[in-house]
């Protein structure tokens, strides 16, 4: 690179998407919740072979997160560079992101997370 | 939302900017190394508190994440939606990528890890 500041758009991406999967786990009575207490870990387990099934390893980054925040509305994930929030709650939830969002590029709406800034 | 398919546009976004932090930490005779061992947290303890300090909070999300990879090169952040991989190694750099990056959207090219895919 020269001496001119360099833009975004011309660094060269690792990943067409990277997935980010909140691994944090309270106790069970803890007042806050926790993914892990909401039964993310069997889901994320999932997410991440069904990356990998699917061929998508390559284009598609798989990583463990701390807290997102909004912990009673998990188990959380993100995928950027969209984005998007997902809430799943079942195998077939998952199957579903990594089929329609991470796989073809389409948002599951159903599944979305959608914040309203106050 | 109807029965049409949303577009990832359409999905309001929660933060400007989310910085994902390798928290990850091995012990100092691993042979993969680790970001924690190479210096990472009180890096991240300052770019937390630089980016309160900024009055950046509302915009900038900050969450630690699990090995991002390329452990020798550590410590590695990651900044979304740009997709920007930083190797800050010292305060000040922190600092640099808080204020150039986060504040005024701009790279910062010296500081940045760029990926060849073979």
């Amino acid at each position: 690179m020269d001496s001119q500041v360099a833009r975004f758009e011309d660094v060269p991406q690792l990943y067409k998407r990277h997935v980010f999967a909140c691994h944090t786990q309270r106790p069970p009575t803890h007042p806050r919740g926790s993914c892990g207490a909401a039964g993310a870990q069997p889901l994320w387990e999932r997410l991440s072979s069904k990356i990998e099934a699917e061929g998508l390893s390559a284009d598609v980054g798989f990583t463990a997160s701390g807290c997102l925040g909004f912990c009673s509305a998990g188990p959380l994930m993100v995928v950027y560079p969209e984005g998007i929030w997902y809430r799943p709650s079942t195998p077939e939830d998952v199957d579903e992101i990594v089929e329609e969002h991470l796989k073809n590029g389409q948002l599951v709406d159903r599944l979305v997370m959608v914040f309203s800034r106050a």
